[in-house]
């Protein structure tokens, strides 16, 4: 932060504010203290019989490499209607049913990401904007090498794992990667 | 936002920028968009043999109210380490084998609340400065008319009904309120 978003000012410090016990931006002038935090990533896992739905990624990071439709929850959407909305404009396609699955905490990246079981409500996707090929895929069709990232292949691991019982806790893990 | 975070423009624009759907903070000199998403409220349901612990409040909003220790996650945090520190700061408490328990979508605040199951480790705990009291209470003597938060009184009711059985699923729920 270089300038203060409320009055304008360049004088922004990276310091603790009184009372409080972490470094935040902190305007010397009007005295706002600017506060950031981590973003919710909120997805489906779209299901048709025995197949899954995932996108090939279009954009950048992991551009090529296949996905679970996601992306970042907006202010004023519950967290599942999110997930409905980048399964929408990632895939052109419609889910219901949706159940809360998986959790995961990216503390390295500040991001917490949350997938859905969803039933696929028809065959009429296609690929959106941030998609290059949209695709069911069976268990022994899953493209394990390309996959976009470690959240995409767990949840998918613990998917046909627990397919087999037909019995889907939510599963909630802690990704914790060395940035260096 | 009246100034931009990264030029200092007072030339802030709330717009729909090219190839998105919804209108975001726009810089008009040096066209950053600066995005504003949820945030996410991580806390604890700390349990001593058949008794819980609740922070009586001392701050606003609902100062005075009973609450589950919990405050907003911080960026570089997993999601426990987060439910656990802010039991440390509100309860000056130690809790350990934390389990997601509740999770709950406020999109009319635009926030996320996720409670963890928590076992405290001793009873050496008192008030931190956000508390007027801290208190264990069995399930006949909780305050259940002076609780806090919706999402308070929810995760109680669950777990006293799920402590029945012993078994305690994941909840995933959905509070919706008109701000009117």
């Amino acid at each position: 932060m270089k300038f203060c978003s409320n009055c304008g000012s360049s004088n922004v410090r990276f310091e603790v504010p009184p009372g409080d016990n972490r470094p935040r931006h902190v305007c010397a002038d009007c005295n706002t203290i600017h506060y950031i935090n981590p973003r919710i990533v909120t997805g489906t896992l779209p299901v048709w019989d025995d197949q899954v739905l995932l996108c090939l990624r279009a954009i950048h990071p992991r551009k090529g490499y296949w996905t679970l439709p996601a992306g970042f929850l907006e202010n004023g959407e519950t967290i599942a209607a999110g997930a409905a909305r980048e399964t929408e404009e990632e895939a052109n396609a419609r889910v219901s049913d949706l159940q809360l699955y998986t959790v995961f905490s990216l503390p390295h990246i500040s991001q917490a990401y949350m997938f859905f079981r969803a039933r696929l409500s028809d065959l009429d996707f296609s690929s959106g904007t941030e998609s290059l090929d949209v695709r069911l895929f069976r268990e022994h069709e899953i493209p394990w090498d390309e996959l976009a990232f470690p959240v995409i292949r767990e949840s998918l691991e613990f998917y046909f794992e627990d397919r087999q019982s037909d019995d889907y806790p939510v599963r909630s893990r802690e990704l914790v990667f060395d940035r260096r």
